[in-house]
């Protein structure tokens, strides 16, 4: 049997993020992006839950409208985007299934087959899943401590005509964790104006800032509109419901809308009405600063056993903020070995780096995620992690 | 600003089915295949939610898989797959957010830039606008009150080497509400067989049954795993709730698994839980009886109404199922602009029927649906609509 599959599925490849290993009770894992599930607002929920079956089934079991309804696009645009530092309105919002969506489509509205995708170097293994299918081409920017680096990024956009869109994570970026300043958001808004060029901003983690205020949007220093503000609840509420969205210009905004329309109609009706309640009733923000708590936590926890049980040789990144913290191990090592070292000796997970890059020849870097794991199994994860690298330094 | 778009994203459609106008609560609307909602199980539901917040949040609110959660693939398989005919297991299922994104899905896998799709000609328009992107051709089949008609289905494979998919709607077929024979069911697996080109059967309506048994599904008479079915609970159990599947053979079901991964990581996980608490609890064939008899009494109306009310030259379909009618005009009437008046003037819409034609000559169709409209309301809009309709025919 020889199916005559597209060349775009040829491509498809499985998300590393998404290994089954990674589900085993017995090990500990900082490999997925999960949020803590303890932490759910399951108690609110429940009666505002069943307020809308017994009032609003109706329409919560119904067909919706694309773009999503009006309230849940008003909470988005009134208090998500207005915190982001962008001044909004519901019209230049549309819903998207979590922001994973508003990446696959960012690439089906821009790019055609060997266009190029301008990205930071490395980014985010599931966008580069995304984009795959639409056979783009990249170009990988150098990151610093502050995030792109503008120069690098001004000279890809000269050397590359053919380039059709910018793909950032600015805050606490997946995978390095790194933040970009925010003199460089100016700057990449003003590229994107300059060069006539989409900034898809991708940000699941922006409201998740452990030291200091949230950042500014890229978006919010966008003057003609080239800036694609791409949300999510996944990371701030709960992912299980699927909403995440789009905010942008009218044009580009009704691209994304009708490439939703096309794909799958529209996001769940129930999961909107659940938010709508939930974030009318409650301040989001509240929730999020309950969060943050945990996590930050959980980040000062994962870098002081780094510190004690590491290599004094292996470099890492201190995030402010976000879900990861990013690894570089000496030249040599394979983390693609050392996993499943790690997975059968330790029972300790992580993602090794190398899927994270455009190129395929960086191997020496893992990520971790903090994100998930209680601190006792923080530390206790790090210090087998420890054990099993000193061999390598020794 | 002159965005630079994809090519595909410059042939992207605003669905004729998700128009505005047809939201107007004045207008009695024939237009939208939406199910009626009063018939939502929520009592039902009520008690099942409450206890998945209670006793569940943690999974319902949290990530999970791209296949979908086991049981509710066990479920589509031992019930709705069984009851097609089709002997599976859950390993052959996985979830699509309804069975539109399964179509999208469709051509992305299998669909490069000038590809032949054959389908029913006319057939659904929301099909053609999530085939669009993938920049395909299309052949029309001719279908007569069996279905598709095979000697022309087997006349263009011949003809069309570079077809690569079969899209058709077996049952009560969107928008003519024609029901293939199983005589063709059967050789319509076998020309995929033959052919080696996989046949997406789409069906959404096949349980809505109102006379007779429920057909059995192409993919029942698969031998050589070509067929893909593509299932939905959006007619049977609640649109809201976006969950449809796709039953395929390994090698094929392995892309619209990764399709759905790179697009959108999984469908809404409380969406799954809620459906898998209520079709464990019950027999979800016993609510589809109870809409059936809801149906099949509008079906009646509906027709008895066109007998009445519509000029005897009016040609139209009366189908044993689904939800909708197909009415051919004479020559000459642009069902268009008979729209506009229809709207203006008699405050009754429907869906003017060229969209679903591969060609862009046939004007003097109109697709009704009697799913969403109470009787009373059915008898005043043919009569509205039959009115408009005989000053077209004195």
């Amino acid at each position: 049997m020889t199916i005559r599959f597209s060349k775009r599925s040829n491509v498809f490849k499985a998300s590393e993020i998404r290994n089954k290993l990674f589900d085993d009770p017995e090990i500990i894992s900082f490999a997925a992006g999960k949020p803590e599930e303890s932490i759910f607002p399951n108690n609110e929920l429940l009666p505002l839950i069943q307020n809308i079956i017994k009032n609003d089934a109706q329409n919560a079991l119904q067909y919706s409208s694309t773009e999503g309804f009006k309230e849940i696009r008003e909470i988005i645009a009134s208090q998500r985007m207005k915190k982001a530092g962008v001044n909004v309105t519901e019209k230049n919002i549309t819903l998207t299934s979590g922001s994973q969506q508003g990446i696959d489509f960012s690439a089906k509205i821009f790019v055609d087959e060997g266009d190029v995708i301008i990205c930071e170097s490395p980014s985010y293994v599931g966008a580069f899943n995304a984009f795959q299918p639409y056979l783009p081409k990249y170009v990988g920017i150098p990151m610093d401590k502050d995030g792109m680096i503008m120069e690098e990024l001004e000279k890809a956009l000269i050397e590359n005509p053919n380039s059709k869109m910018i793909y950032t994570i600015p805050d606490f970026q997946n995978p390095t964790g790194r933040c970009m300043s925010d003199d460089r958001r100016k700057r990449l808004a003003e590229l994107g104006s300059k060069y006539k060029i989409p900034v898809i901003e991708d940000c699941p983690y922006g409201d998740l800032v452990y030291e200091g205020e949230r950042h500014p949007a890229v978006k919010s220093f966008d003057k003609d509109g080239w800036v694609v503000y791409l949300g999510s609840f996944s990371k701030t509420f709960a992912p299980g419901l699927r909403i995440g969205w789009v905010c942008a210009s009218d044009e580009i905004l009704k691209k994304y809308m009708l490439a939703k329309q096309c794909s799958d109609l529209q996001c769940g009706s129930f999961d909107q009405k659940i938010a709508i309640s939930y974030m009318t009733k409650y301040d989001l923000n509240d929730h999020i600063e309950d969060i943050k708590n945990i996590y930050r936590e959980r980040r000062n926890v994962m870098i002081d056993s780094i510190t004690r049980y590491f290599p004094k040789d292996v470099k890492y990144t201190n995030p402010h903020g976000g879900f990861f913290i990013w690894i570089e191990l000496k030249d040599g090592i394979n983390a693609n070995e050392l996993l499943i070292e790690a997975a059968n000796k330790e029972k300790v997970v992580f993602i090794p780096g190398g899927s994270f890059f455009t190129e395929s020849s960086h191997n020496n870097f893992i990520r971790l995620s903090f994100s998930f794991v209680n601190e006792d199994k923080i530390v206790e994860g790090i210090k087998r992690l420890g054990k099993l690298l000193h061999r390598y330094y020794n």
